[in-house]
């Protein structure tokens, strides 16, 4: 499962002294990014070669305990669902063993070489890999 | 329904020209202050000498449609559910007649003043103000 | 002179309960559009259509008194310099009649429909706009 | 010379598709934490425990090459000037060896225990520090 590891800066706080939330949604935008890479996609390569980009559909993060300036915070992103079009990777914060928050994103794989972004069917290559990555149920 | 308009600020965007989602989640938190303030209820005030504040438990939002620098957003915030110590409030972006977005928050009343913030009972003065911002369900 | 005023948000602020200083800069930048705006210039419309824009030189700003959630500011944007091809635009925040901060952009006119962006000579109908802009020094 | 390397982040971009400028500033201040941090000054301690803090007086920095998306850029930040109460650290960035950017920040050693923040002379033994990470000027 890809992790990554970062920690929080002075300015990601706000005046009660706690993380402001919607950083979360940053670290979240960023650990997608950082996924995609791990798999061999670099969504740099991806938006400027093929004009294939990532737009988010619906956004959601349950927040279960503050985290404060200097915090080491890890990342761990799975993909939890896959359908046509679209696919939804889910993101777990942890300080140590303590669950900070989890979301999840849900992004559609989008062409953005006509002017108006169209939606594709994700290709068999980049589902393959996601397959390597997928939520793991307790069953 | 309290309403706020902002306008889309060069740095909002990302290198697709698109608004960078994350900034949507802060927009949320300024809509919710300036429901506070609306209803009589400075976040100022309330922090700084009640050391009450607004700690958000889960925020969602669902993209429609892509926003871009220089656009006008209109946000209106509703109150949609209260509980206890824990209430939601909606946010809908419009941009003209256009649904952009459309997301929630769920915070907790909470108390700060003992060193480990406390979930408290909504007050009744609190409730009641909410009772007049309620989401009208389209029945 | 183009002024316009803006509140200090929640996640503006840091963990001392003070503006997080980068944010000013921002507040230029938004200035910036601003004062382009209020003179006939729009950013979006110059990016977009004449692919011109205004990248940054060299940014400063002295912080004179901390700033804090909920602090209506006011920004004033002068032109302070107008070279061939690039220009010194200054912003002074205040707070009522309480200066907090006061900066410098030193921008140049560029051409982006190139690939490589190129600094251009300051059109003479912009350069005269400026000229009714400009900072008064007291003498 | 502390140094520290970072990412460019999808969201740090805009619209034109290169690093909005207010996040140097971003940058500069994370550096200066971490260049603390590497001297034995956790901010985080100096705050929580001593209500000892760093406010900004003045910020500058000057851009040469713009960056992207994706671009790794280190940090070295040195000492630039040691006054009474009053400290210089200059902030170069570097992808590979392009330099990018370079930056000042003027700060001082502040005393936020009583209501009022109140600059303090820098003790001898983080002046003594200082003297280890002292910008070396080329004679």
């Amino acid at each position: 499962m890809p992790k990554h590891t970062f920690k929080v800066e002075w300015g990601d706080t706000d005046a009660a002294g706690i993380v402001f939330y919607p950083n979360y949604y940053r670290w979240m935008d960023n650990s997608t990014h950082a996924f995609f890479e791990t798999i061999g996609y670099s969504s740099v390569v991806l938006f400027e070669e093929d004009r294939m980009g990532l737009p988010i559909l619906e956004a959601n993060c349950r927040f279960f305990t503050p985290s404060f300036f200097g915090n080491r915070i890890e990342v761990t992103s799975e993909i939890a669902e896959v359908k046509d079009k679209v696919f939804r990777i889910e993101h777990t914060f942890r300080r140590g063993e303590t669950l900070l928050a989890q979301g999840y994103e849900v992004r559609a794989w989008t062409d953005f070489s006509n002017g108006k972004p169209k939606a594709q069917p994700i290709p068999d290559e980049l589902r393959e890999k996601f397959m390597h990555h997928l939520k793991q149920e307790i069953s």
